[in-house]
């Protein structure tokens, strides 16, 4: 059964690779299970309230605007950082929101963002239920950070992850040009699970050392040990990488870019994670007397859709068009989601959640895949996010760079 | 007429994504052009004068393994920095490496690498002439930063300049996904010259707004100006991105970094420009008040072959198999080069010069290159720099990452 009436979809939180891939899917979705119009929110909620809205359709116009939409990093609606207040009866925003679905004839809004979104998504349904609306609410999920729970893992995380892994392959070979020791310490982003700097860990392989540390926030920085651990590698392999979470912390409580200089908080309060590895740097500079060097992969990690994981923005795509089936078959307050069915072969498929589930929680990389010395990944881990990395996508590119499609 | 007897290849200075590139090409100029042995020489001169040398064919085994290489970033032979001295008759070092040609009836020597290793091609054929050494000595230019005179371009410089503009592209996107005013401050390698900033202007096209300015080391850096021009720029486009040269320096000769807080010295006592991009940053955020972030592209720009322009391999390859070539020919004291003789359409071909016109000397961006108010570059540099990013290397990957060959 087909949605009965308009859709609209909205876009939130830090962007990805995948991000677009995922709107691309609930836009082709759209097509298959819903009557109506689908629309675009700008700037998510934040936008919409000022109903800033599009058509889809006139700016997605043919099968290879939709490709081009899939390999376009960053969110192609825009996006806000904005958290709804608690649905309480005669909350203007809420009738404002509402008011709007009905002035649209909107019958499903599907969100396309992180924890952060699904709390969204669950409120708008709590109050759709509170208050009789018929509008279903279903939000599908993406973060490169892969730490939403229930889903077998975030659309977004596995292109991050290829990038983090295929850099850290790169420059492992780039450190070992010079006979001298060297050490290089990347920096990778994840402010509290270690899933994108576990990634770094792929890199290993029959024509690559891969990284010789791998440091993760759900284990306490000792520097000692760190510092000890490396005089004593180096001692056989000359020129090493680690690969270090912006997020890790000593055991009480400290984030090691706090051990060097102050470095502030950003506009939201949080204290501003730049410069963890510099901090390791400089510091093994000065206490092994040996040459360090810090990369920081920064932005690059969320937007490198030119090297961005086929598995990942097929994944995405079908789990936005789940989505909607989802609405259209009479779902809401949900949140879409993968569930892997096989090893070996790899096989994911769609389903959906209850969103109450999945809102406000954080999954961290368990103790099952860190290691005994708590300084690398194990199998395991290798063995669960390998095919999230794998194949490649066939770019689309103009005047020898990756063509990516804008709105305005 | 081939040379009769063996030849031997270095690599030496930074590596670059194509450098491989270019020692595959030797290798299979040594196929077609030399009777004997081709032999490697491990971390470059320096590991020569150990006589730590490999036969290549013991390890490039096959038609895959030279594809391999050329998809291989850094050096696969190692690197080292090594100044020769003059060579005045009974130098012990110039003694040493001509009594090893001779033990390994060494008839030929391609060294790979930029404005240092031509000095040495320089040096070791003064030596040989002097000598009567029958010898030849032909160098193979290699430098992401694109430096070097006569040749049109230089091998590496490409690739280099591709990754620089996919991810300028993909940073304009991703800034552009909040509905605020920000500023990204993009730090791309150059101490001296410019060419590797300015391909950031390549990103500029249909689908990318581009860089709003592109600060080169050519032109004296105006923080009072660069302000202006941004608080300006701002009113209009919400998010902008400007890219900037680590080697920019105030009128007054200061580095941008030192501006701001102090970063010592590297080992052979250069000033260390990590940080002009987070010093500009910081400056500006203080005194506009506006969000800034600072993203330093690092060591990934001369290692991110998973990216590298296909132009770019081929040349850098038929550069190295043109040295084997002109040394076949009788020609020694020379740099295998690349002579473009048509722009439109685009073609380049290989060619040789005299070394002594080529050491020593650096190529900066010339001022037509460069915009009146000296922020951005001009059309002349788009349509010079264009071509050489143009076309995309099919990867050999495996585990879902590209492939590597490596030697150890």
């Amino acid at each position: 059964m087909k949605i009965n009436g308009n859709i609209i979809i909205g876009q939130s939180g830090g962007p990805t690779a995948a991000i677009n891939s995922s709107l691309a899917g609930v836009f082709c979705g759209g097509k298959k299970f819903c009557d109506g119009k689908i629309y675009g929110m700008r700037n998510g909620v934040e936008g919409l309230l000022d109903e800033r809205i599009i058509e889809l359709s006139d700016y997605i116009k043919s099968d290879r605007d939709v490709e081009l939409l899939k390999r376009t990093p960053s969110s192609y609606l825009g996006s806000c950082r904005f958290k709804l207040p608690e649905p309480v009866e005669g909350n203007e925003i809420y009738e404002k929101l509402f008011s709007i679905f009905e002035k649209y004839n909107i019958k499903g809004f599907f969100y396309i963002g992180g924890n952060d979104s699904m709390d969204t998504v669950k409120k708008l349904s709590e109050y759709a239920a509170f208050n009789g609306s018929d509008v279903r609410f279903i939000g599908v999920p993406k973060t490169i950070d892969n730490d939403l729970v229930i889903t077998d893992h975030t659309p977004g995380f596995g292109s991050a992850a290829k990038f983090v892994a295929t850099v850290t392959k790169e420059l492992v070979r780039d450190g070992l040009v010079y006979e001298m020791e060297s050490v290089t310490i990347v920096e990778i982003m994840g402010r509290d699970a270690g899933w994108l700097t576990g990634a770094s860990a792929l890199s290993k392989g029959d024509d690559c050392e891969g990284p010789a540390m791998v440091l993760l926030p759900e284990v306490p920085f000792d520097y000692e040990y760190v510092k000890g651990r490396i005089a004593e590698i180096i001692k056989t392999q000359k020129s090493i990488v680690i690969t270090v979470s912006e997020g890790v912390k000593t055991a009480d409580g400290k984030y090691v870019c706090e051990l060097g200089s102050s470095k502030g908080t950003d506009t939201f309060g949080h204290t501003m994670l730049t410069g963890t590895a510099q901090t390791i740097a400089t510091m093994l500079k000065n206490d092994l007397g040996i040459k360090t060097r810090a990369v920081e992969l920064s932005t690059l990690q969320r937007c490198a859709s030119h090297i961005a994981s086929l598995t990942d923005l097929t994944e995405s795509a079908a789990v936005g068009e789940y989505a909607v089936k989802a609405a259209s078959e009479g779902q809401s307050g949900k949140m879409a989601l993968l569930k892997r069915i096989s090893d070996d072969p790899y096989i994911c498929v769609t389903d959906t959640a209850d969103v109450r589930e999945v809102a406000n929680l954080a999954k961290s990389v368990p103790l099952s895949m860190i290691n005994e010395n708590g300084d690398h990944v194990t199998e395991e881990f290798i063995k669960y996010v390998r095919p999230l990395i794998e194949g490649e996508v066939s770019q689309l590119t103009v005047n020898g760079l990756p063509q990516h499609i804008k709105l305005d």
